[in-house]
């Protein structure tokens, strides 16, 4: 019942282009710095898209963990490091967060499972 | 796969409907307080929905922002101040209301297209 | 256009067998830690399913908010003491709770519907 | 280095009355709903003062937890009732809420404390 | 037994500038985003004044409420104006937005007093 | 006019001690997952505690971040690494998190003070 992982990229994808070209270019800027954010510097790439999947779990983004997991499997997170953050999400966050990590391991399948050779 | 815009008016006014029939008479009176809260007073109720719609935003809650993108229709918002209105709830409430933003472009959309003649 | 009680049971029943099966010795004990919070104590469990019922609508977390009105249905809370608890909720928490006292007021009728012999 | 419990409702009291005298009658009628909402009606106002704690504990609002810790301790609300009440906040709430724990845990000495005979 | 206007204003143009002489760049940026945010656009700085301040209020942030209340009342917001824009913050987003109404309003008055004449 | 950071930490564990003097054997097992949630695992404790640092910012907990900024410091996060981090929770969690942020860079100084050989 909810949307595929395609779908959801597709959507996400559609939406962000009418946004961009609505002609507000403060808008536009807010969206590179959102991408830029996650670029590798002094942190890699790894730990900075482990950061934007806490904090999108503690404050119940759904969306936002489904772009941070597809994120964290491309840059190798493994199984372990990946329930050690939730851990610290919940435990942070509580059991409020719980609902979200449901969906965060089912987005973590749909994933893993979409880099697996046929 | 998301409710159209009528089908979220009707669940809208199903329910409220029953919980104003449940008789707690306090809820009936936030409810009016809530309707009230909009009317034009000091500010212009224009001013006062655009102030419903960014704390809809920052607080992400997708159908409080769906109601408040038809009153801000209704009320004359042009596409640029919608989006400037966007834009301070994009900075204030950061990256996490994108999908909010995404879905409020949506809604604008589905709004602006149901007060089209025909 | 959303899950039936019984399909949310079975995806939650389903999601948290899996994170259970992950292996991870920390996230089983707080999910230990979130069954035992709601167990008889100094105070009774129809007390504790109504401070998760609140807790969880103005934190706005709908599947939590299902699952203690499930619960709290179980425990024999009345229509006018379930009311009350949605508008205290209400009241601290505004009108953004309001999508989510809809949604909890149409679980309350589900979960009564349910329990009802046929 | 914080207010005392005295400072806490002069400061309190004192800015409500100002609040109150600006002749905005919406502003005045929420105040009284939310008085209101902890009164004795199907549920007792102990469970209702409860119900405040842990919302405002899961909130994080400091101030909030203030008031109804005085209010739980005027209730009667034993130390255990308390501490299973602040359980369920946490639970909830995770590890954020234990800033305001530990000063719920504060507010509740001092509030017995003035309660006692001298 | 709070900081003054002018303390908080001495505190806040401190750390900014060791923030941005941090040499992050793109944190120099977002603080550019920030400040573009409340320029005159469509939407004149007096209504985006006034979006900075209940998202700032709903979203319970004090030093970003004091920061809007006195650029609000640079900006010509009357008394009346100010106290319908705290109602619509304090019914989004309920009473645990009060102690920050408080807040807000200690804030006003001392806005107003520096901007008297001697 | 704040506390400092060895006010800080007495004030909390003096008042820790206190709530796991209570007898509330759940409250106490909390606390200990919450200690071990920043133990190494498969991530090592200083990307934990980057974690436990952004999440604190987003959520806006100051005393946690606190708490995380020491802890950071023990664990040899870089300035840069620390930067780097504080960008992520500004662009997820907006402009709101800014006064955290600054307090935030006031810890980072007084923890690194306190480490310098005297």
């Amino acid at each position: 019942m909810r949307d595929t992982l395609e779908e959801f990229k597709k959507y996400r994808e559609k939406m962000n282009e009418k946004i961009l070209a609505s002609g507000n270019q403060q808008i536009q800027r807010f969206f590179n710095l959102d991408t830029r954010a996650y670029e590798p510097g002094a942190l890699p790439s790894k730990t900075k898209e482990l950061l934007g999947l806490v904090t999108s779990l503690v404050l119940r983004c759904d969306d936002c963990v489904t772009y941070h997991v597809i994120r964290c499997v491309e840059e190798g997170v493994t199984s372990s490091e990946f329930y050690e953050a939730l851990n610290v999400a919940l435990v942070v966050g509580g059991s409020i967060t719980i609902p979200h990590i449901r969906r965060a391991v089912e987005r973590l399948e749909e994933s893993v499972d979409l880099r697996r050779p046929s």
